[in-house]
């Protein structure tokens, strides 16, 4: 079973695309109405990388995971974006008007730098950006 | 911006690495412990494709896109796996205890069939699984 897609829920297709396009600079490649499924949808590529699986358990009490576990239960937690300069990125998107959840990036698994943007400014998805750190 | 990975929250990692298994047939590659965010990770690889991201927005006020925006608001709705043959993995599925949502393949976007799992069989997370209709 390959990994084919993430479906995201959305209210309005258009203001969607154009937030996905600021998000990760492409465009949809394109639209099609399902109606048996009384929805239109919209693609986008993922940029060209094989996106990974990664389950995360709280390891104690503290800690985001937890939190999450004890408002929604498990389920899809967050999505995850590798960019070649996280700094950069923050800036980029900061000045865009999304809004980021930490001042600098933290650390990640997978010798990665991290930062969270809010969902409130991603329509409903916890975003991660990420960058593999340099030795 | 290069989709990375997909983050599931998880309450116990060994439980949901098994139960990752028998649905995409894979095992871990990796298990970190992330002491910064207070979290264990297990990474599954996504099988070889690259996957798209697909907006999809209620046409109507029928359908189940718009009951989910109704109840849970915007958000990530479904992860998709792309299967050879989609008759013979829901008889696997089911016969290994996956809660399947429908008895027959459904007609979705992408010239595909699509069958849906019941989330509370498959960590919370709604699975999508798919196959390419054949000409």
């Amino acid at each position: 079973m390959r990994l084919e897609h993430i479906g995201i829920a959305v209210a309005n297709l258009e203001d969607s695309e154009n937030l996905l396009e600021r998000l990760i600079g492409r465009e949809p490649y394109k639209r099609e109405t399902v109606a048996e499924q009384s929805v239109t949808t919209s693609f986008f590529t993922g940029g060209g990388a094989e996106a990974k699986l990664e389950l995360v358990a709280p390891e104690n009490q503290a800690g985001p995971i937890q939190k999450f576990l004890e408002k929604r239960g498990p389920g899809i937690h967050h999505l995850a974006f590798e960019v070649d300069d996280i700094a950069a990125e923050m800036r980029r998107l900061r000045e865009d008007g999304f809004e980021l959840l930490q001042e600098l990036p933290s650390e990640g698994a997978d010798n990665k730098l991290v930062c969270f943007l809010h969902p409130r400014s991603t329509n409903g998805v916890l975003v991660e950006i990420c960058q593999t750190r340099r030795e």
